[in-house]
């Protein structure tokens, strides 16, 4: 298959998501007939998109070209680069997933929730080494969020692509250090394009390494000596969870989880020897009887998340933990976008409950991105050294921001490439330019289903919970042109019922005459009487009320 | 009336409204059978009162006291003190309103577009004294993101109560110095309870000045001295569009102005003298004709609102500006949390048309806060020097730290008061104490009426937000016990209904079976049959969909 105008000897990328967005990621290289995929992310929605749960990549040019599908690579296990897999699985065939440990576990866990049978799932280190015809793919480890966050190596006919994954550059790390000198040996051996992730490209600085998190959370376990201390946090963040299980030790007070993700993540770690001691932790029974200097809570809902159970804790539902003055919360999580409001809730709760909180801030760094920050971008770019750049993983003003940076790191502004999901760069022996389109919609899941939600859907659903629906019934008789019986009104969302009896009447007597009119014309169409009735009803109620519900006429025919 | 344990020997505070949120603030200042008001505001609801557009102070405690009322004071023209003023006037009698010039001219507009006529509307300013039997009321000018703001000095029989309004301190401000000498006096006079604006408390330092901002400004057009240059700001901040408008002026730029409460605040502006310069304004179609060095377009939309002007030209929709890629586009704000994916959308679209643009940040900075951080909020402690002190306007997060600068302050914390919307404050001479709570709810207002939506409509209008609605409806004979015609499944906001007929169909089938069998029963019970038919429909949806539409089964008896 022949696209645009490039030929077999071009190398094509193209990304299905991750440009414009934080989410979704997948990147795809091709060359004459085989195609690599990196990552398979989900995207959660933005408020505007109501009520659905995931947004995942456009399969659609996955699926044209199946056959040429080696392989997908996943860099590490975050949501938004493995949220995708079980819906990509569903769509097309992949010979072969290749992801490092952690993420492989996390994967698994996946499968066997969704009774997803899949046996070609390979857990890749830094000495791996896949090939393919036209490809040679390695890694290189990373310091990320979480264990085992990989970036990626392909040799292509064209030249060395180097994808980051998600990274920043830890110098003084809990975990491993990322591995810079293999960075430095790709950039010695020349690499074409660099795709690099934009995530903090809008924060100046080097972000903080996780040693000093670790330090000022020891601060507050100094400090705190007397009552418990409950630590909300990433479940996913396992290095993290490691030094504040050594904190604890240090401090003698034992660890009740709470939440499932936790418990999980938990588990996780001392499977994989991250954490040690697993006697360190007590159940929350157990934790109530001890006295609360022996205690530190760890729970999910740093997000403010409504059901998790720091939120629950802080509002007073929790069913095992009741606050007490004594107590100090520690938030070791910066809010997300859009968290914003959700976690300040959970702070105002807690603050009326009389505890202590502690937030990351200037004098408080109880947390860190992990994410570059700009001078970290920078020095990932010196080490690649790439002739060309390609910002990926991020909004428009981060690959913006980050376009900057390459350019003050000495790429020509021509060779740097501000993309869309779906555009096309072709690589040859000569140069990289990009091609054209091929279409990268965003795809909707709604509870079990994939894109069986339209705008119109989620157009009604905005009306909706603004103003709610008002639903007129009534059944009519074509023949003898009558209308029998009254018309029903009935609404959701709209009005208190019981108080507003005197409203719906007349909205009632509207709707009558509405309907009795039109039935005195010859030839009663339904659209035109549902049009009207439409018309007549929202014309009335936006006067009386200032609000436009769905109307939504149902009219029955009962002429036999 | 004797409320509480209190005697008319006292004095007592209540606030309505803004605390524990940032909003609609309200605070009452009784004595005896005579009863002052302090700002009547809205609140703009957070995005889980669905569809709600304002929320308003309960006026059930005035509406009960309606006889004591004297006056309602009003410290700024800003819509979380006087959006709530129309309510206000539908409630109770308000024999006066006294507000400076700004917020006059405000209200003005406010009554003229509802068709209030009020005739006793007043101005005050800094050397007015307003007096009652009980009561001494004086004003200081303060320096905010408005003309016009004051603080207010309330002289009772148990001493002076100050109340701030909004403020920073800005020692080089664009407009007139806050009157740092009378807040002096005042606390050389002896003040017994400070009640003190908390919205920036989690903000160390001190704000910058407004002079600093015109400075960055200038050195943003010093740069762009090619294409033209867009700014976004709030409209209301007068003193800002003044020096924006003297930058222009000095840089030979024309300005053409988009959005009605811009066209608005720059006619206030030249009214009230603010601006003295007519002439620089042009249209938008003599600003198409001129070169782009020649031209500055100010406009709203500083917030990413969906149809301001500047989201307008972003998007590509505004009908007489169509970016260039020379354009600078300068956002003058902060976006207010809780708009912060709407101008990054706005940012995003911005880039994505390939103009240059500049938001606020460590590098540029291009707008400041009206109000005082931490060092402003002590020094303000400082000079009026409180017995007692209150933090009023803030989420609980805010009055908490508030609180503990005053404590810093010296002010020992039993004589500080973390209060909720509701609790009364008495004062007498020997101390001030709580003394219970008059109960002051959320009233939200929908359209034009007020109080009509309760939770069960914003819980069914969050269901259709998420997952639509189902409504089935059938005719019956109760007394044949039969199923008249067939069952009508009609949605909205739940799935596309062209491509999912078969799914309809089943639900229809699975209603009409739920229908047949319970008209079996000897008696046929209308609730019973809806329920089951909610149950059954439900349980067959979500099982296929995984979403939990409202259900709504209509059942029309036609027995006649």
């Amino acid at each position: 298959m022949k696209i645009f105008d490039t030929n077999r000897a071009e190398t094509l990328v193209v990304a299905l998501g991750g440009l414009g967005e934080v989410g979704k990621n997948m990147y795809v290289i091709m060359h004459d007939d085989e195609m690599i995929i990196i990552d398979a992310g989900v995207m959660f929605p933005k408020d505007e998109l109501m009520g659905i749960d995931y947004v995942i990549p456009d399969f659609n040019f996955l699926k044209k070209n199946e056959e040429k599908i080696k392989a997908l690579f996943i860099t590490h296990g975050h949501e938004d680069h493995i949220g995708g897999i079980a819906y990509l699985l569903q769509t097309v065939n992949v010979p072969a997933i290749y992801a490092p440990n952690q993420a492989c576990g996390l994967i698994k866990r996946k499968f066997a929730d969704r009774n997803i049978s899949y046996d070609n799932l390979k857990v890749y280190n830094e000495n791996t080494i896949v090939k393919f015809k036209h490809f040679k793919v390695e890694f290189f480890a990373t310091t990320h969020s979480i264990p085992d966050s990989h970036g990626i190596i392909i040799t292509t006919p064209n030249g060395k692509i180097v994808e980051t994954g998600d990274f920043k550059f830890d110098l003084t790390p809990i975990g491993p250090m990322s591995n810079i000198h293999k960075m430095s040996d790709a950039g010695k051996d020349g690499v074409r394009l660099l795709m690099s992730e934009s995530t903090n490209a809008l924060s100046p600085g080097f972000s903080a390494s996780e040693s000093k998190v670790e330090e000022e959370l020891q601060e507050i376990f100094e400090k705190k000596k007397k009552g418990r201390i409950i630590i909300a946090t990433f479940a996913s963040n396992i290095y993290r969870l490691k030094h504040i299980v050594e904190t604890c030790k240090k401090y003698n007070r034992k660890i009740a989880l709470f939440g499932r993700s936790m418990e999980n993540n938990i588990e996780i770690s001392i499977e994989g020897g991250y954490i040690k001691d697993d006697k360190i932790f007590v159940s929350p029974e157990v934790a109530n009887t001890l006295k609360p200097e022996e205690v530190c809570l760890l729970c999910t809902g740093s997000q403010g998340e409504p059901l998790a159970a720091l939120s629950r804790i802080a509002n007073g539902s929790h069913k095992q933990i009741k606050l007490r003055p004594t107590d100090t919360v520690i938030f070791s999580s910066n809010p997300i976008p859009g968290n914003n409001s959700s976690v300040a809730k959970t702070i105002n709760q807690l603050y009326l409950q009389g505890v202590d909180v502690f937030v990351n801030n200037s004098e408080n760094e109880i947390h860190t991105s992990g994410h570059a920050n700009q001078e970290e971008l920078k020095l990932m770019i010196r080490l690649i050294n790439p002739e060309y750049f390609m910002p990926i993983h991020g909004e428009y003003r981060m690959l913006k921001a980050h376009q900057d940076l390459a350019i003050d790191c000495d790429i020509p502004r021509d060779k740097t490439f501000l993309l869309q999901n779906g555009d096309v760069l072709a690589l040859s022996k000569k140069e990289i330019r990009k091609v054209g389109n091929i279409g990268a919609d965003d795809i909707y899941v709604d509870g079990n289903r994939i894109g069986d939600i339209g705008s119109v859907v989620i157009r009604d659903r905005k009306i909706m919970a603004n103003d709610g629906i008002l639903v007129a019934i009534c059944n009519i008789n074509t023949e003898t042109h009558k209308l029998l019986g009254k018309i029903n009104i009935t609404t959701r969302g709209f009005i208190l019922v019981n108080e507003n009896e005197e409203l719906l009447n007349q909205i009632e007597e509207v709707a009558e005459n509405t309907v009795n009119k039109e039935l005195m014309q010859k030839n009663v169409n339904y659209n035109d009487l549902k049009g009207q009735m439409i018309t007549n009803i929202l014309t009335f109620v936006f006067e009386k009320t200032g609000r436009r519900p769905i109307i939504l006429p149902v009219i029955l025919d009962i002429k036999k």
